[in-house]
C-alpha cells in the first residue's frame, strides 16, 4: 500500500531498503555498490563460441579452462566493470556544469571505483514535449567534451519523448564500461584496522552548487560544481600501489552516507575527524545559510579510497608508508590537489563495529549515519 | 530556436533527423543501428593492461597484435554488442505485459539483431513521487520473470526519484551487454539483390494492445502484446546458417520504418507484398476502428530477416535455398510460428534505388516511407 517518496531517490536509508527489500530480491544484482564487475571467462567465452583465451603470459599454450563452471581465476579471462545512472538534476544547468557533464562523469566515476578504465558509454535520452531545441545541444556539446576530456567513447543512444507535463525537460541515463586491469581487486572485504580513509578534494561543493541555484540564492563568490572525471586520478593511484583496499565517490547522500555503507559493509569502525576534512569556507557558509549539514551534501568530483596505513604492526605497511606516498601522489593531479588522510579504521566492539564516529573540533564524538529524509532531492 | 516535439521520440523521421543532425555529430556513435558492436581487440586489452588473447585454435602460440590501431580481424578479440532504450510507455500496464517486460525483452531484442548472445542487463528506474509500491513490485516481479525467460542477468542498477507531476509514474532504462560468435557478422552492407525479407511473427499486436488500452478502447477478443524475447529464435537461425544478411526488430514506426531504414542503409530496393504480410483480423480491425495503417504500429516481439534467396545466378545460394531452411527452423519455434517469406530485393533503378515497395493485393504499388509524425507517441 506504500508510495514512492522522494527520500527513496536521495541515496539514504530509504534508497537502500528500496533496493535491499524489492530490487535485490527481484534481480542478480551482485553487490549494491554502483559497478556490476562481469568476468568473460574462458568458459564463458567458449561456451558462447567466441574465442579461446590464453592465460597470462605471452608464450604459454593455450589452457583452456573447461569446468564450465564460474570462477574467479584472475589468469585467464577479461573483466569488464558495468554500470549504469539516470541523471534527473533540477535545474538542469547550474554553477560549474549542466545535466550532461554530471552524466558522464557520473558514470565515468562509478567504473573508476572498481578500478576500472572506463571504455565506453551509452546515453539514454527522456525529453519532454516542447523542451529547447537549443537546450538540447548546449548539454550534447557538454557531454561530447565531458567525454573527450575523460577519454571515453559515447557509442550508442536512445531518444524518448513524453507528453508536456509528464517529465522535466531532460532526463538522461548513461551506462558503462569498463575493463579492469587484471592485478585490481578493490572492494570494502579488504578493509583491514589499521588503514587511513583519504578524500580526494574540497567537499560539499556540487550540492551547494545545484542548491542555491533551485533556491534562487546568489552566493559570492559563487560556488561551482566539482563535477569532474576521476578516472585519471584513479590510474595516478593505482600506478602508485595497486593496494588500495577500495573507492567509492560521495554522491547522492554526502560523505556521511557513504562512510556509513563502507563501515557496513567491512563490519569495523571508521574514525574521522573533523578538523582534517577538506572543506572551504564558501561552502561552510552556504551549508548555514541554508541549513544543511555538510556531511550530506552531495559530491560529483571527489572519492573516498580506504588505503594500508602506517600504524605499528600493520603487515602491508611493507614499503613504506602507503597512505602518505598515494597522499603525495594524489596531490600533484589537478583532481586531487585539496586530498587529505581524514580518518581510521579500526575493529571497533561490540558497541562500534559497523559505525562511523567523527571527532569534533571541540573533542566531543559524533555518530554518523545516513541520510534519512528527503533533504536533498534530485541533486544528480 | 526549435523545441522537441513528440514525433521526435517516434521512431520516424522527425527521429532520425534529430539524431543525425545533433547526437552523431556530438558523439562516436558507430551505426544508427540499436546495438553498438564493442571489439576487444588484443591491442585495447593488452593496451589496457589486461590480457594477452590467443588468436583462434587451441594449438596457436599467442600473438599479440602490437600496432596499436583499432581492427577488424576477428581472429583475435573478443566482440561485445552493447545496446540502451529507455522505456517511457503509457499506459505502463497493457493487455500481454507491462513497462518491465518490455524493457527486459526490448534491450534482448536489440542486442540480438547483431546476432549477440544477450547476457547482463542494467535497469534504471526513474520514479515519480507517491507511485505506487505494489506497481513497483509488480514490474520488478516481471522483470525478474522476464530475464529468466530471456536467459540474461540483471546485474546492476539505479533508482533515483522525481517531484509528483514531474514523471510519469515510471521510467525505465535498460543497457545490455552481449557476446557476438565469432563466426557472425551482419549488417545492411552485407544486403544483395536477390535476398528475401522475412518476418518472424504477426504485426501489429503490440502497438494495437497499448494504444486500445490508452484510448479505453475495449477490443473483443482483446489483443494481446506481442512482447517477447527474440534471443532464442535468433539462436535457432544462426544454427541453421550463419549468411543471414541482417535483422531488425520493427518496433517503433513499424515494419515501414524499419523496412525504409534497410533500404537507405542498403542502397537496395525492397519490395513486399501485401497479401504475404502475417496480420491477424484482430488487428486488422483494430487499426481500421483507431484510423492507423498496421504497416506503421509497433512490435515488441518479431524480427525482420534478410536472407540469401534462391533467384537464379545467386552464388550465395549454394547449399538449397537458404530462405526455405530458415523459415521451415524458423516455424519450428514458438516465437516464429507465423514466421512468413513477404518480399525480396533488387538492385532497383534511379528511381527505386533505397526505396521500399508495396505490392498490394489488387495489383498496385504504394512507395513506402517512415513515419513522419507524432501517429503514435510513448508506445514503448
Amino acid at each position: 500500500m506504500g508510495k514512492i517518496l522522494l527520500g527513496h531517490g536521495s541515496g539514504g536509508r530509504l534508497m537502500h531498503q528500496l533496493i535491499r527489500e524489492h530490487l535485490v530480491p527481484a534481480f542478480d544484482l551482485m553487490e549494491l555498490g554502483d559497478s556490476a564487475v562481469i568476468e568473460l571467462t574462458p568458459d564463458v567465452i567458449a561456451k558462447d563460441g567466441v574465442f579461446l583465451l590464453n592465460r597470462r603470459g605471452a608464450g604459454d599454450k593455450s589452457d583452456l579452462i573447461d569446468s564450465g563452471q564460474p570462477h574467479n581465476d584472475k589468469r585467464g579471462g577479461v573483466r569488464l566493470a558495468f554500470a549504469t545512472d539516470s541523471y534527473v538534476v533540477s535545474p538542469i544547468f547550474f554553477p560549474g556544469g549542466n545535466i550532461g557533464e554530471l552524466a558522464v562523469n557520473g558514470t565515468v566515476n562509478d567504473l573508476s571505483m572498481v578500478g576500472a578504465k572506463p571504455l565506453y558509454l551509452s546515453a539514454g535520452f527522456i525529453l519532454e514535449e516542447g523542451f529547447p531545441m537549443d537546450d538540447l545541444k548546449t548539454i550534447l556539446s557538454s557531454m561530447a567534451s565531458a567525454s573527450q576530456k575523460a577519454n571515453v567513447k559515447i557509442i550508442t543512444g536512445d531518444t524518448k519523448v513524453v507528453d508536456k507535463g509528464k517529465g522535466d525537460g531532460i532526463f538522461i541515463n548513461t551506462t558503462g564500461i569498463g575493463i579492469i586491469p587484471n592485478n585490481i581487486d578493490l572492494g570494502p572485504q579488504k578493509i583491514k584496522a589499521g588503514d587511513k580513509i583519504i578524500i580526494s578534494g574540497l567537499i560539499g561543493s556540487h550540492g551547494i552548487a545545484v542548491l542555491a541555484k533551485r533556491h534562487g540564492v546568489s552566493l559570492e563568490p559563487p560556488i561551482l560544481s566539482d563535477t569532474l572525471p576521476l578516472n585519471g586520478l584513479v590510474e595516478v593511484m593505482l600506478s602508485i600501489t595497486e593496494d588500495i583496499r577500495m573507492m567509492k565517490d560521495p554522491t547522492r547522500g554526502g560523505i556521511a552516507t557513504t562512510l556509513k555503507e563502507i563501515a557496513s559493509d567491512s563490519g569495523l569502525c571508521l574514525t574521522i575527524h573533523e578538523d582534517l576534512l577538506p572543506i572551504s569556507p564558501g561552502v561552510i557558509g552556504a551549508c548555514e545559510l541554508l541549513g544543511l549539514d555538510h556531511l550530506y551534501v552531495a559530491n560529483e568530483g571527489i572519492l573516498i579510497a580506504v588505503v594500508p596505513g602506517n600504524l605499528p604492526g600493520n603487515p602491508d605497511n611493507v614499503s613504506g608508508n602507503t597512505a602518505d606516498r598515494l597522499l603525495e601522489g594524489m596531490r600533484a593531479h589537478p583532481a586531487g590537489r585539496n586530498a587529505a588522510i581524514i580518518g581510521e579504521v579500526t575493529d571497533g566492539d561490540t558497541r562500534t563495529r559497523g559505525m562511523v564516529l567523527l571527532k569534533t573540533a571541540i573533542g566531543g564524538t559524533r555518530v554518523i549515519d545516513m541520510l534519512t529524509d528527503e533533504q536533498l532531492p534530485r541533486i544528480c
